[in-house]
């Protein structure tokens, strides 16, 4: 335990932890159970293409989200192209700037222009009225973003969505397993877009799956995944390669045989957390706003730095050098990525929560990657850093520790032995 | 054996085989060490995002193809879009019809226009004096496709991007392991995709790489692949995910293990349809125009309607209702596939050779699906078919029988026991 400042790993001390605890820590299949799945689709031969495996989970889904349609694919990404362009979206897509690169990246890689609208400082998700400023006569869609697995204001959504004839699209990839109101998100709108990236609670290492009670949309979201073909020479659509083999179907057929007890981890882990920091000064855990916590994904706090005497990038800093990986999830904000910053169009409103967002909040490490002993641990870091953090700011500004490497964390992706790197 | 006319399946006599024979059955990793490297990608919890198994998986192919740079991504698609987006490709892509629908609609998903050209009646690959008639002052590139791993007329393909200032890609989806004068394809133009889906003589289930000696596009490939993301936080372009799984390199790695033995399958195979087709009025086996016979994916044939009797298409429903399910790829063309059927300016040369092909080539099952006596079987049927091709027409005519069904042929795909599905 920390008892001087010269103690903390920034300024030299010993690290709290040797081998890092990071967000996103893959969750894993049980091995045992994979090895036989895979070994049953080596046998049948049947590797891709729509096979048993991947229409199981497919199944699989569906039954837990009560959904209609799942239509798995390759990842998340591709699943929000798959989805736009069943949509047959064009121009304008009016997304949150708080959420990963993917959700605009998608589009623009397609042709369609992402616009940035604010979100709600509650939810972090898409503030209704910030979207109504933000429509134009070339808007064709919202897609919002269940972010931290908060539900996004379905129904303010799609309020405006009919009003205006908009297709609603969300992306759900950080919202597997919740429910608002008792309904899974993954049932609302026109249709939703899952990934089953490693990072994620439950996945199939590299995947998505697009959600949906259309049938007419699911079908041509089918048909879109394998190159528009719908014979076996008959080609009707643009599409493209969106399949997920049968091995990867199978990773997340096993990782979902235990998803309530990835979801129990999660929420205990909220939970010390919570108790851990209490009465923190200038620290408050982000409650999950879906029903019964939802999934507990992301350990989200907000820093204030008015009360917690550092900023939340001081903060996150002290923490990475105590082998504690926190993140500053979205910092600087889509807006601020290439190629959005050069062009201020994708910026019609002004983006005030969003702003305050990206300077102030931070994800603690959760899932595997941490037991209630290390909460114990960083939480412990927090509240020394917070006590003396008049002292640790004078430290930092002349040593300009600040300025810390991110050299060993390859981004999004945190392997549990660093050395097999 | 064959002996009266009544006797052919698609009379209702009895199929040669039980089980079908397909184009492009998966081959099968060795499954002890393939389980083996899975097991170890498990224990090290890195299960995706450019770790070890992703990385061996592209030195390997790099040594194979003695090219400086390989990007594995999640598919062949993947691999042609990002390579198209590296070299900052706008407007028109000339390509050939003759390939398999990927090669367009890879291109028009990403809002660019597929420009289709005349290929050469003994490689099948692109015709230069074609290309050069297509040109306009919209094009940027020429995407040329080693098809049935017949190597591009390279040479003059290049002095033509030189002169009118256009980048050259492959798509060398067929071409794994093929060479011209000695040197890999992979190693020639700006840059070059390869599939490795199941169906390709190596794979990752699914998978693509894409090769470059040029240390400027890889780099950019690398970012493309990975969202843009330049560090822990920086976004400085507009990717996506097209990410290998650690998984799915596994699989490469272990079927790259054994690649030079299926290529002896192959090119076993080929030898024995040529020895058994010899003479057959009206059937010409395609011999590779790479290095000692290429890869031998696939055993490519040439029917003459004239000489044969029948047609391919008569040909080939013939061998379907035996259970040797021949293609004919890649009829009807892609210039016949939507969206580009309806817009005549992506046909502005005439396809004349095209035409032909379309209507004349098909491939018998090869690889893993078949062995020495199969192949003497299904030549038999051939010959058969050849011999009494007036009795036959007379009846396929009468019976409508030509109205085969492919419903329990997924497109693409050849499950080893169908009724697995």
């Amino acid at each position: 335990m920390k008892q001087r400042v010269e103690q903390l790993a920034i300024f030299g001390g010993r690290p709290l932890f040797e081998t890092g605890r990071h967000v996103g820590q893959p969750n894993l299949p049980d091995t045992s159970h994979l090895l036989r799945r895979i070994q049953s689709v080596m046998d049948s031969g049947w590797l891709t293409n729509n096979g048993p495996q991947v229409r199981a989970f497919e199944s699989r889904v569906c039954d837990m989200l009560k959904v209609r349609h799942c239509i798995a694919v390759c990842n998340g990404t591709t699943a929000i192209q798959i989805m736009a362009r069943a949509c047959n979206l064009t121009g304008e897509v009016i997304v949150p700037s708080m959420t990963f690169i993917a959700t605009p990246h998608a589009l623009e890689w397609i042709g369609l222009k992402p616009i940035f609208a604010d979100v709600d400082p509650v939810t972090h998700t898409l503030d209704p009225d910030s979207v109504v400023a933000a429509i134009t006569a070339r808007t064709t869609a919202i897609l919002g973003v269940h972010v931290w697995g908060n539900p996004c204001h379905t129904d303010r959504l799609q309020a405006i969505a009919d009003t205006h004839r908009l297709r609603l699209l969300f992306d759900s990839s950080h919202a597997f397993g919740c429910r608002i109101n008792g309904r899974s998100l993954g049932t609302f709108g026109d249709a939703e877009a899952f990934s089953f990236h490693a990072t994620k609670i439950a996945h199939t290492l590299e995947g998505g799956v697009i959600t949906t009670n259309s049938d007419e949309l699911a079908d041509r979201c089918r048909r879109l995944r394998n190159f528009g073909i719908t014979g076996l020479t008959e080609i009707d659509d643009a599409g493209i390669n969106g399949k997920l083999s049968e091995v990867a179907a199978a990773v997340g057929l096993t990782i979902l045989d235990v998803f309530p007890s990835l979801v129990c981890q999660n929420a205990a882990n909220a939970e010390t957390y919570r108790t851990a920091l209490r009465d923190c000064r200038g620290i408050r855990l982000a409650a999950s706003t879906a029903d019964d916590g939802g999934n507990s994904q992301y350990a989200v706090a907000t820093v204030d730095e008015s009360e917690f005497g550092l900023s939340r990038n001081e903060l996150v800093a002290i923490l990475r050098a105590e082998g504690a990986f926190a993140r500053s999830y979205f910092s600087p904000g889509c807006h601020r990525a290439a190629p959005y910053r050069d062009d201020m169009s994708h910026c019609p409103v002004p983006l005030p929560v969003t702003e305050l967002l990206l300077q102030s909040v931070l994800q603690f490490p959760t899932g595997r990657a941490v037991d209630q002993q290390d909460i114990w641990k960083i939480a412990h870091v927090v509240r020394f850093t917070e006590r003396n953090s008049a002292e640790i700011r004078t430290r930092l500004t002349a040593s300009g520790a600040l300025q810390y490497s991110h050299a060993d964390d390859p981004a999004h992706q945190a392997p549990q032995r660093r050395e097999a790197a």
